[in-house]
């Protein structure tokens, strides 16, 4: 495709030979003349101007550092995205379903729906259009799942489990386990039985072997636009709300409400019934403990004003050295009257 | 079910209109007039007296606090999670062995097993009665599974695993895999075989992706009523005693020993070759880097009893404080003759 | 096997009867006559004097403590590793396919390949000499593996995935998912299409449920005898190099660069784009925040040298009381004069 085809399909200007043909996209080390790279991170300036790119997406305000052909964009990273998806089509998969896939009389398919090999798909279950059920994935009694969504292979849905339009679940991922229930009866743990769902909004990716439990009661709600990495937990009755996107590793512990617009990082820890507001950030690996109640950037465990953490914690790689510092004041001679 | 019918059958007292009929059970905000809820927490007060729920149960000292019919219980969550499963029963699923399985010759069935599609079993395997094997589920060679057992889609049980009467599993949790054991030959690992098995008591819930590795030599060995929650790591050679419940993400280093009747909170992780004793909560999130020998609660990173890490982590939220304030006294005048 | 039979096997000394048969190996606890044992841990030198073992693996330095037949080793660990595998060869997977697998017609198979129920091989994979694909695992479009590696059941190699020889590749984990690539439009993520790879090299082991995330644009690459635990997140662009072990429950972000012959420790988290250089060990649940360019053992929560961290941890468990010791310094009387 050509740059200035490219940069009308995407909306944005370039500058430089607008008949140049790029096919794909690279970095800007790797990239040669027929491909596009791009330029969100200032550290990476030293390989920009040496980059051989054919083109480079990057801001107005970087347009001198390479002399090249550009697409200009005030969110370079967005825009290399969508060049990325129009220069690296993914073909539609194709419709059909495996001989030895397992679809149950009573399952309904939308049309031009995909079930690959070793795919179970159960009684009551009701797929979209062009939904497609990777190898091996299985969809439990009455799930739903919305037009254009995808099972990679070796998904799990179990029972019940809704999940809207263009949803994309990876490998190994569990939606509609039992939540963690237990009563102790006299130091023997009886289950508490698990009668809420998982509920899926739109447009959500959920990552590999990342698992989602049905609530208790009430459902377990993932928003529309979420966005979930690999290996994260989500307990029974959480809730987190519209284009979250939370890291690899995290935990959250049952009933812990998560507004929308936050940004988790990787491996943190969330206690139970917490309700965290809209637009709150974690760094990674902190635990949170306690509610949120104010936007912004929280750290450290548990969790406080990033501010406050780094401050802190800054002083904690002092604190065998604060310390002696605390000794030798007592045991200064002004402190000791008799000495 | 009429409310007094609930009351006999769970052996506890009502107090209102028996004649009530109930026919399931939800939150104290969302139960109507033909549900049960309860009232276990004392944060929830506020939704118990507008409550709609045609019962609710509690411990005597709350009966005044709600003005509707009750089941009067000392254990009031416990009392709930029993009238749980009466009002939700979970029909048996039906025996047989689904067209689309593999059950090799030499695998022995129990009465009444059920097989779902794509699931395998390997020569050697013996399933006790009514035991259910999830769609895509693997049983291995010589695998033991004790009467009234389930796995759910997509479990793993390597060789020689044995699973007690009565256990849940839930999907894609691996029991029976290589145990983590490597020799260094001048910078080159070389595998240990791993030679144990993974040997599981009576009445185990595992979750959703939870790892349990076989032993090196001796084996891997999880208790009776020991409830596990998802994407817990048990390496090679750990035993968790009867009745233990630990939440997801934990992780149990090689050979460490866990007693009975401990809770361990999630994130939790344990070094190796540790002995917690019997009785010991360790709270979310927290390093458990040497054994425990006393009953108790536990917290921090390494873990020391609660009450102490509680005053130091309280402490580190004041550190760059207290170092000012370090600092302050270091240059008072006091301390500086000179001056 | 005769004792002098497996010392000559193993090219190392043999003390005592060299016509004892050995026909398996065991802890120094429970061996009896007819196993090998060993003893590389000072801690179980208890078990070691009163070890009814056949034989033990020993130092020299340790010979004394022992009156009955041993095997002489500078590293008796590793002896013990090979004198394991000699004593319980592991019997080689019977070739062929399980008629209900699913394998391509455009798929290349190596002579002696197995390929077990419920597996799903996709048009241009092409398989080693006998390679093992275990039941219910799924091996991607143009999948690459090297002759003797092997699957476990239900492991995923989404396409394009490349895997060395003599890999052995655990249940439930995922390689090649779509790493977790974002952009940010005004609220709303956009997928960043993720188009490199997972390259494996030769004699790598990955545990159960880890998962191994394709580039975004470069290759996610995985060194020669890297040898993964369970539950490790890798996410996109990270590259592990040759000979370094990972333990459980790690996390390592985007575009990370791990040296060669690096130990990591259980638990611990990586920020994404830093460069540790070889040689270097993480003691367990420490978090990586910055590079690391000098070989040694770093620990804590950010990682730092272990030895200041150890001290700084020390002081911590004193915090609260070195502020109790600061607030009476400052309440003494020296420091107030009006008093």
């Amino acid at each position: 495709m050509r740059l200035r085809e490219l940069a009308a399909r995407l909306c944005v200007a370039f500058e430089g030979d607008g008949a140049r043909e790029l096919d794909g996209v690279a970095t800007l080390a790797k990239a040669g003349p027929r491909q596009l790279s791009f330029f969100a991170n200032r550290r990476y300036r030293g390989q920009l101007s040496g980059s051989a790119a054919g083109a480079v997406v990057l801001a107005p305000a970087d347009r001198e550092l390479f002399p090249g052909a550009v697409l200009l964009s005030d969110n370079p990273y967005l825009t290399f995205a969508r060049a990325a998806a129009v220069l690296h089509p993914a073909p539609p998969p194709a419709p059909g379903i495996h001989p030895q896939a397992s679809v149950h009389a009573q399952a309904r398919l939308g049309e031009g729906v995909r079930i690959e090999a070793g795919a179970v798909i159960e009684a009551g279950a009701r797929l979209g259009a062009r939904v497609v059920i990777g190898a091996g994935s299985y969809v439990g009694e009455d799930v739903v799942i919305g037009d254009d969504s995808r099972l990679s292979p070796r998904v799990t849905l179990l029972a019940g489990t809704r999940l809207g339009a263009r949803c994309l679940i990876h490998p190994g991922a569990v939606l509609g386990a039992d939540g963690f229930g237990l009563a102790n009866d006299r130091g023997v743990w009886v289950k508490v039985p698990q009668l809420g769902r998982v509920v899926v909004g739109d447009d959500v990716e959920i990552g590999a072997n990342t698992t989602i439990d049905r609530g208790a009661l009430d459902d377990t709600v993932i928003g529309n636009g979420v966005k979930l990495d690999n290996l994260i937990q989500v307990a029974h009755g959480v809730r987190i709300g519209d284009h979250t996107a939370i890291a690899a590793c995290v935990g959250i512990s049952g009933s812990t409400v998560i507004g929308r617009h936050c940004v988790i990082g990787g491996g943190v820890g969330f206690v139970g019934h917490l309700d965290i507001c809209d637009g709150v950030t974690i760094t990674g690996m902190s635990m949170v403990a306690q509610s949120i109640t104010r936007p912004g950037v929280y750290s450290g465990i548990p969790a406080e004003e990033a501010r406050r953490w780094r401050r802190n914690i800054g002083r904690f790689h002092q604190l065998d050295e604060l310390a002696r510092r605390l000794q030798r004041l007592e045991r200064s001679p002004k402190d000791d009257p008799d000495d």
